[in-house]
């Protein structure tokens, strides 16, 4: 029980980030979804709660680097799986993907890839 | 030398391998480079070299599972390093994402997620 709870907890942290992106904006519109190395289910579940509980008509997932290939499984699986039926690929160019230089700490110009996938409610 | 004959050769094989994906098609408008864990160069430079020595009008990069993130990392190098200016993603619809099923050697069913993105000279 106290495993399930903190497991609850956990979901609740992740959600909670995720909607303080754009704290600027009240619309529900407007989800992002980070990628990182949390337990996956937790992304899945973030991206369907999205849709579900939140009421979002769009929610953006968005990756850097290594956990681009991580961000399409998150996708897949949510709309697959758990979604299937009630959301789709915003269409056209739901999907970006780019890459930014940035500095790292030891003074070093490092360009990472990141990818941006829109899922749309139906 | 040797080494640097080595190397070359390894690109060729590589070359020679994206090319017979479609023998059936003579046409140099559709060539095909599956990212897999090769070194990275290699996949660079087979884009490359599909546009500039092999006059292709457009390269499709694909990758499964892990090597998506790899795959976006080759076309963006290639686009903005080696070829800036010269190519670019196809619109609308230059990246598809999606996921197959299959039966791995055990028998189970695995899914994987696999993405095609689309470089058009421009």
């Amino acid at each position: 029980m106290f495993i399930l709870t903190l497991l609850f907890l956990g979901l609740n942290e992740g959600e909670l980030k995720m909607s303080e992106d754009k704290p600027e904006n009240p619309s529900k519109s407007d989800q992002v979804v980070f990628i990182g190395n949390k337990p996956f289910m937790n992304y899945v579940t973030g991206v369907v709660m999205q849709f579900t509980t939140q009421g979002a008509n769009e929610v953006v997932v968005k990756a850097r680097g290594r956990f681009i290939s991580r961000a399409v499984d998150v996708v897949e699986v949510a709309r697959n799986r758990f979604l299937e039926g009630q959301v789709d690929l915003k269409a056209p160019e739901g999907i970006k993907v780019g890459s930014e230089e940035f500095e790292n700490k030891e003074g070093k110009q490092i360009r990472v890839s990141f990818v941006e996938i829109t899922l749309v409610k139906k």
